[in-house]
């Protein structure tokens, strides 16, 4: 997929402003005001057609009349004007425009959507690149460039952090306004660098996808946070991710929706359609998102991530001055699903080397409140970076007002310098103003809770296995090459002929092509052909209902199990249509299925959900009990292979089932990694086709012994839906 | 039990420091220092054979010689000299002393330890208090008596401290010296007010508790932050934890050792054995103990605590200035288990009533950015306050540069003064000093992360349950009164006669004792009297080995289930006494046990391990798969009555398996939990014998059908073990 081209909106050669204002408390006022404040070299042209002067910045009195090419207008003017306004920009050749002005789809009613519709189609028909509206604007860095009202910016720090020489600068996505201004301004105060912060508003044509896009391929950008309520492009947000992978630059998000509440906030806000949290959950997962649920979270990620070498294992050494602070600390990390191993013999003895008799070597290293009056830190760091058992540090202090941090700083710095792990730093006092500082000259990062160290190294450790496996399995394309090139034609032409929802019989068909097969059964339509039915197929059997008006057959009586001899199934079979005829009169029969019973198995759910947002998605889930009590379920986008669908199998609480247990055979779990792909395939050939398919339940049987698909529902979209 | 009398020590008339030095940068020198720095107004006079002053401070040649009756000592000398000064200190009718000094169990080797041994049996014989040693001391604002050489503490904030008028302080008791004063350097940054600092050290005679029972005697504490490496006294934290329920006065806790890293850490530091992490959990649990997992989140929840009204019930309300963090904010406190109701009509229609088209007003209210020019904050907030229908609120608003706030201080002032729920304020940007003064005048809780309210809320609003729970049903001495005086001597009788572990057939006797019975069986020698006992218990049988020294039967070859016929059994005996004979030669075989095969049920285990803090801790599983792989299991200590014994049952993540589920019946709960209650009587009335009880698997039957303990261990202490 083409990258969008950017560059005229975030490095524009001359800006205007339509929309000037010379209230500076007023949102109008303030965007000029800013964008002088920050100290932008190329040219401010602010629109004003009777106003020689907004605050002492010259005007032109329309756009077309700017001195110099504008690349980029800034739109804040009540929202009914807006397309004009685009309109004239589009004519004088400027290149992009940020539209501030509210009044769009954030609204309720259909007017505003059809505006905001309409500034969408501007931006596409005359290929004028829009951003907004009902933005907060954007600052880039690097240009001194501020256009945005959001009061949240320390000017005074601007100069100072776009002189940071880091090629690792953290971007910030925002959709909300607020949030991302608030990430910035939070994130200053620990001496983060940034690159460019950009709020995206509506997204009328500028979206999240693009500005990603952009910030990934950016030289000097490291790492990207962003603030999510719904992502308008699935498939395209996956290539991104992926991409971001390879790069080995982590997308941290924070996603609201998780809730009912959030979800209401989300929706209403946003007025689009969004797809469940658990599919973005799956895909963050899979792709190695790092999904955050705080500011300080984010921040305590990115940090790492931009300051830190790569995390590379799990084993983290602690260095405390603090007996208790070090256990807490070591109770975090293990908290976190990292490990804090007692080193070997050698390193502590290496480390008693140079350790008094009342410190403790075994790890955590407690280098005891002495260490302010001796090298005691500077050793253990030394020693632990050298050292091959451990993969980073934590390095604990009190930096409130210690002075030894600037005593220690010159050798430090050297081992600093040519770290080949992450070395993080915590303070359990609030760190003073100048110990902040001696750590961001040092290139260190700076925490200052115990969660913080523990969420970063194991963020970043679960995004390098994601990186790990995506390059180890050089993912599928985003549809699967069927080698049955008829199956795909054959799985569609049944599905056309079907209604909405197929019943068993009908699905089993379906689901044949793919070579997923139900137990032996036979569709017949009277109580004496079901009794022939089963003599043929072989006791017990089960009986159920096949009507489409029907999907849920126990719920309605529709279900009878493990019937013995013809006579049991022909009397059941009576019942049963007697039953339906009169509790449900208008239900469409299509007969009754007589079906072999399966033996027990450990019992499975395996299903597809075409998510709104990110397409089919497969899940797994342990049945039973476990399926409705403890919600053990695990899921994953398409496309998938052998080894994603064994790792989905271990994504499950409950994974240690399918392994040999209190003399319970192992299960077989190659029948059931083969049984996912097959079902994802089948969900990708009919993508845009198939709302859900539920197998439920999938019996799994010991090793060798393969599984059974015990039941089958296929719902297809009233009309085929095209991929987001 | 009596509370001691801790006002010599907290509140002393006059201060002696044994081992005052000039130089302020080191320990000895700092202590002088920042008693004088803190402003106490009590006399101050520094031992020294030589000096006539120290700092400028006039000195005493002894403390004997000391002007006026000294109430507190501070020994800052070496580990060795530290007996003899606390013996002249008792001469001289010193009421308490605080130890700095460190060299003692700290560290390793027995002199250390003889060293602390020697100063408790001081402190108990001479009547003197005795802090520390090892501790960095403490701090009552009150006094403005600063006894510490912490280099945290602001002291020009220590007079506004002590004026503020607040009747719930926070009271702080650290056994980490760093981490007492940091939470306190935390706390001032947050406004908060905060009564007594105290670090306990090595605890060689005051203990956690002692300061505990003081803090919650003390009428102007409202609630007191704990970091525990161990509670020397589990008992009595117990029966402080109920008064704290009762006085409703949150206990918030941070306790280490929760990995083994952290253990690992805590043990060291500390040299004392402690309980398992599991029993503290229990306790905490059971007694509304709050606790928490980083520094911050104490702070969050004590700010709520002392601040604002009690929390009463689960129900939310957010009114917010953005759309995006409202959403956020939701997903957070949906996360922490409270709700976040949508609005009634009618109330939505009270808040439309002020809100414009744009707003939402569904909950979150979300009053957008446009707040800062109206009072719809203002108006929404007063609008919950009045509402029924939640019982706390969050204000959600960017406090970096919001001078809004200011002008709406005398409009909130009156709503807050008169609240009656909770109102918690959260800034998504970094609040700005005058934003928190602003909040802190109102009296209004000031948040900075999203976690924070939600965490606050939710905490408090379990310690509401535990103290509604507490209340309702009076609790149980500790000891169970025994209706049946003689089953304690008669189970006492059969353990004392038995060796260290009890086979199930001597366990079962035990049991018998106090109702709990096992499936009919017999303890038989041969095979041939296996096969009588067998046909008289009626078929199937399962065959149990009966060793003392093997526990552990199964792994053992020592049990076979499922016998159907005598001659089967007989078979099957031969078998295994030979196959335990030839691999356990030495094993002291007393028989097998014929046992009639309970019929299956919903599998749990039950039992009790004697804790080394807290006594006899009842734990209750779900059993098979489910105890072993999702490691599902809630414990309780004593005592157990029945309504404890439900909320037991209730705490189980599989507690909906005991409800009758997919056609499957409810369980026999009222038998699962008179079984607790009969076991708990046991392990009270054998409290000090038992090591451990161990009912695996109990199969519970559908209801009014009861239970079956399949089988059962109980394994005892080498020694009897006195109650901590």
């Amino acid at each position: 997929m083409m990258q969008r081209d950017l560059s005229a909106f975030f490095r524009p050669r001359a800006v205007a402003l339509i929309g000037a204002a010379e209230d500076k408390t007023k949102i109008r006022g303030r965007i000029l005001a800013q964008l002088v404040m920050g100290g932008y070299a190329g040219g401010i042209f602010p629109i004003h057609a009777t106003h020689k002067a907004v605050q002492g910045v010259p005007t032109c009195k329309s756009i077309a009349a700017a001195p110099r090419p504008v690349d980029l207008a800034l739109v804040a003017i009540p929202a009914a004007s807006v397309p004009q306004a685009l309109e004239e920009c589009a004519d004088a050749g400027v290149k992009s425009a940020l539209v501030f002005s509210s009044g769009f789809a954030e609204e309720e009613g259909s007017a505003p959507r059809e505006l905001q519709a309409r500034v969408r189609d501007i931006a596409r028909r005359r290929g004028i690149l829009v951003a907004g509206p009902n933005s907060v604007g954007f600052l880039n860095v690097a240009e001194l460039l501020a256009a945005t009202f959001s009061p949240a910016i320390d000017f005074a720090a601007l100069p100072r952090l776009r002189d940071n020489t880091t090629s690792r600068r953290i971007g910030i996505i925002s959709q909300s306004g607020g949030l991302g201004f608030a990430l910035f301004n939070r994130g200053l105060r620990r001496h983060l660098a940034f690159g460019t912060i950009v709020t995206t508003g509506n997204e009328a044509d500028l979206d999240a996808c693009d500005v990603l896009d952009f910030m990934l391929e950016d030289e000097r950008t490291g790492a990207v946070l962003m603030f999510v309520e719904t992502i308008r492009r699935g498939r395209r947000f996956v290539e991104l991710a992926r991409r971001a992978l390879a790069l080995g630059k982590p997308i941290i998000v924070a996603k609201i929706g998780r809730s009912t509440a959030g979800t209401r906030a989300a929706v209403s806000h946003t007025a689009s359609l969004t797809g469940s949290d658990a599919a973005y959950e799956a895909v963050f997962r899979r792709y190695g998102v790092i999904r955050a649920d705080d500011q300080e979270d984010m921040l305590d990620i990115a940090a790492a991530a931009t300051l830190c070498p790569p995390v590379t294992g799990k084993r983290v050494g602690i260095v405390t001055i603090s007996g208790g602070v070090g256990g807490w600390m070591a109770d975090t990390i293990a908290g976190a699903g990292l490990d804090v191993p007692e080193f070997s013999a050698a390193l502590q003895g290496r480390i008693r080397g140079f350790l008094p008799s009342y410190g403790a070597a075994f790890n955590p290293i407690d280098i005891t409140a002495q260490a302010i009056q001796n090298d005691h830190r500077v050793r253990s760091v030394e020693t632990l970076e050298a050292a091959d058992e451990i993969d980073a540090m934590v390095v604990i202090s009190s930096l409130v007002n210690d002075n030894r941090l600037a005593a220690e700083k010159a050798a430090l710095a050297p081992i600093v310098a040519h770290r080949r792990k992450p070395i993080l730093a915590y303070s359990y006092t609030l760190p003073s103003e100048e110990s902040r500082a001696h750590l961001a000259e040092l290139g260190l990062p700076c925490y200052t809770s115990l969660r913080g160290p523990a969420l970063a190294l194991s963020a970043l450790h679960r995004f390098a296995m994601a990186r790990a496996a995506a390059t180890q399995a050089p993912a599928a394309p985003w549809v699967i090459p069927n080698k049955l090139a008829r199956a795909r034609e054959a799985a569609l032409r049944l599905l056309d002929a079907a209604g909405p929802t197929l019943c068993e019989c009908d699905a089993q068909q379906v689901l044949a092509i793919y070579g997923i097969q139900g137990p032996p059964s036979r569709l017949v339509k009277t109580p004496a052909a079901a009794a022939i039915a089963a003599d043929a197929l072989g006791y017990p059997v089960a009986l159920k209902i096949q009507s489409p008006d029907l999907p849920h057959k126990s719920d309605v009586g529709g279900v009878v199990l493990g019937l013995g001899d013809a006579e049991a199934v022909a009397g059941a079979a009576e019942t049963m249509l007697a039953h339906i005829a009169e509790a449900h009169p208008t239900a469409a029969i299509r007969g009754l299925l007589v079906q072999k019973m399966a033996r027990p198995g450990l019992e499975l759910i395996a299903g597809v959900v075409d998510d709104a947002t990110f397409g089919p998605i497969v899940t797994l889930g342990l049945g039973g009990i476990h399926v409705e009590v403890l919600r053990d379920v695990a899921a994953t986008p398409l496309p998938v292979d052998l080894v994603t669908a064994e790792r989905l199998q271990s994504q499950l609480r409950g994974a240690a089932l399918f392994r040999p247990l209190r003399g319970a055979p192992g299960r077989d779990c190659a029948a059931l990694a083969h049984l996912l792909v097959r079902l994802a395939r089948l969900a990708g050939d009919a993508a845009g086709r198939i709302a859900s398919i539920d197998l439920n339940p999938v019996m799994v049987y010991p090793e060798g012994e393969g599984l059974a698909v015990v039941d089958a529902l296929i719902v297809q979209h009233p009309a085929p839906r095209e991929m987001p």
